[in-house]
């Protein structure tokens, strides 16, 4: 039945909105393009097939139709901002086939693991690291820093089916949850769907380069990342406090795993190569994207990564095809003039004194309106830039008010155990019960939504956001 | 060593072409942009890497070295000439999955297959049917048919560790493998290069569609289809003349396969569909990409491919990274009128009074040069460009010399045992020994460039390509 309406929904929708009068000011094309973007969005949404098989319909009707033309249809495809994001999952292999991600957490766990506060702190300090170049946080919560938890938890007998989830693993996965979401917020690179709110701003005249994001969300984000985990060490405390054998464990994997081995080094070269490009690059005209070129490149020619390793990295391609669906209806949402009149009547109907509090409001929408979401991308592809467009309307320095949005569209996925990629993984483990993963998902997001505004409001005052 | 020399001959090549001076009225980006485009096609011959890596880098070199910006090195992967035959890949994994290839093929079987003779007509006739939506020869060849001949050859006591090749193995892998190329000829859509072929000759303002490609190639590829098994069967004629139990086997399999699935009705309606917006498709302006998109279509919405199906076709994604490097390289050697340079340069050196006989000549040098190509893609990247842009500066009616030189870049891949992805799978099979397929390959590279240069000259005559 769910099944059925998944399939009906976004047709009905798509189908209305094509036959309803089109307000003046605004061309048939323009329209039924809203009603081929909006019945995408929906069967992103609800899912009748995977996003990647939605997305491709949504070009195919938006060609077949006759509202752009093939060559148009295509073009989001070299886009350099999905190449961006498509490069990145490439060079994210990397760091699991190498074993650098692994050795990075063990030797984060062999310093900070003593205590259980400590492991936790090492974890998402190991993600933190991580996070520039991997973009999608599943692999990087779920894939490395997961299976440790998971390891470290049963060491210490804390397992679910016990009835020992409380003992030491509930805290360390729903600690490393919620940095995971900070993490990803805190570069361009860092979430999949980063990239999309940075090239739907780009649609509104606000270029948003690797290292602006980056140097905005630094100094919000790490408050938000040491504070987080040490509540919740309060709030939702582990019966274990001292974890001596983890640092142990640590140590004693580290000594299995040996000396660096060549290729490790070769990724570690590519992962500093690629940060100081991603940092400096902009100042020689290097573009972000070709610097993940570089990196990809290095990593090819030394044989980090072989051509099968590229070719069946799925989620890459799948993003690709999403990717390049969403931008391209946007593109032309914008290029047909409707998101430019959307923006006018906005403009006219808000005149507001202030645009700081309807700001503040806004964005707080913005973020629990995530409880109606399954993914970050279907969020942000639905909702990034009307509320952008409103921001922008409303008198909100443009920069900030895209910035602001693109953080919040990480931010929000803490809140419930389906919103974004790892949560269902991670809630999946059976450590935390839905009542805590929401209280304390609530609590976090009340944390952060304070540490950015304020903390993270006066650091854009300071480096001259607003 | 060998390896050694396939990394430092691609760099020496392009190195020293880069600081060569430059020709007068040719700019340096031009130029150097030509360095990057040899060395890369050196690469693809050599195979340092595998040739998608090798384009990748091609890709990397040129938006790092500043002769494209990042967004016009990325432009070509919206190309929907390469979308079409990405589209290809998705769908033809399709006819494998329903197993509506492999009824296809017992079909002809237990028509055709009563003597070795019409199992070798039975297996091309497959080939023929499933070339316009299979552009891999290696999966239709090596997929589909091969395995099919393997189990006859099998049944009728035909191995070569037993020293029997010559019974029927020998004959219908060379029969076959010798088809093959044929059909990849006769369809845009039937070879990967074809399109490569297509979009390249637009870059010399010769827009070749996929109902003109088919219709040209229609009378010299059915001819030539007749002829060779034909020949074959009397010049290297198999043992065994009679093959009832074929026929019966394929009988056999079809009761056993029972009446056909729904998924290869809905696999078979796509097909027709496809062919029928192929042929017909461009009188109501329908771009033969926006057909495949629709076909590919039916087939998500209809679950006969899942979007993991698509997402784990590596030949797709690998065809998407080399074509859009070549085609990208290509446009900007255009586009910075190096090619314009070499053709009025060429256009002043020659002076025909017929072209005829002068692109006939052309025509064979292209086509025995692949003697030194491992790959038709490869081949045609280095070199359809340059003799398209010869032919047309000796007066070479543009259609006509366009085509024969895409024609000429499938049937030339039956000469060696490397040349072209099947061969070296069908050869490695061990029934025809390395004199017997060099011979048989040169003799039949005759034939063909006899029957498509006599008949095929008449027919586009009377359809008015010259």
């Amino acid at each position: 039945m769910q099944k059925f309406w998944s399939w009906i929904l976004p047709v009905l929708v798509g189908v209305i909105l094509w036959f309803l009068p089109h307000p003046q000011g605004i061309e048939a094309d323009a329209w039924h393009l809203l009603a081929i973007f909006v019945a995408t969005i929906v069967g992103i949404i609800l899912k009748p097939l995977p996003m990647g098989a939605v997305a491709m319909l949504g070009i195919t009707l938006t060609v077949t139709l006759g509202i752009v033309t093939i060559n148009q249809g295509l073009s989001a495809f070299g886009n350099r901002v999905i190449w961006l994001i498509v490069i990145a999952f490439f060079i994210s292999r990397g760091f699991i086939k190498t074993g650098l991600g692994a050795r990075i957490a063990y030797r984060f766990m062999s310093i900070l693991g003593k205590r259980s506060l400590g492991l936790a702190y090492g974890m998402i300090a190991t993600d933190l690291v991580l996070a520039p170049a991997i973009p999608s946080i599943t692999a990087r919560s779920g894939g490395v820093i997961y299976p440790l938890l998971r390891s470290i938890a049963r060491a210490y007998g804390s397992d679910p089916d016990d009835g020992t989830s409380r003992k030491i693993g509930s805290f360390l996965i729903k600690a490393s949850f919620q940095g995971t979401v900070i993490t990803g917020g805190m570069f361009l690179t860092g979430m999949a769907a980063n990239p999309l709110a940075a090239k739907l701003a780009l649609e509104q005249g606000v270029e948003i380069t690797w290292a602006g994001w980056a140097s905005a969300a630094l100094v919000p984000g790490l408050l938000s990342l040491l504070i987080i985990p040490w509540v919740l060490f309060k709030l939702y405390p582990p019966e274990i406090k001292e974890t001596p054998a983890a640092a142990e464990m640590a140590r004693a994997e580290l000594e299995k795993m040996g000396a660096m081995k060549f290729q490790e080094w070769i990724m570690l070269f590519t992962f500093v190569l690629l940060l100081v490009l991603w940092i400096f690059g902009s100042l020689v005209g290097l573009h972000s994207t070709t610097a993940a070129l570089i990196g990809l490149g290095v990593l090819l020619v030394s044989k980090t990564l072989t051509w099968d390793d590229i070719l069946k990295e799925k989620g890459a391609w799948d993003t690709l095809v999403w990717f390049s669906a969403l931008v391209m209806m946007a593109s032309f949402l914008n290029e047909l003039g409707l998101i430019p009149w959307f923006g006018e009547r906005v403009g006219n109907w808000l005149n507001m004194d202030n645009w700081l509090i309807a700001f503040v409001l806004l964005s707080v929408i913005y973020f629990y309106s995530h409880y109606f979401f399954a993914s970050a991308t279907a969020h942000v592809s639905a909702m990034y830039l009307p509320f952008l467009t409103i921001a922008l309307a409303m008198g909100t320095p443009p920069m900030l008010a895209a910035l602001v949005l693109g953080f919040f569209s990480n931010l929000f996925g803490g809140i419930t155990h389906y919103g974004t990629g790892p949560a269902p993984v991670l809630f999946g483990s059976g450590y935390i019960d839905m009542k805590d993963w929401w209280r304390l998902g609530g609590l976090a997001s009340v944390i952060n939504i304070s540490v950015w505004f304020v903390v993270g409001g006066i650091w854009w005052k300071i480096i001259g956001l607003w």
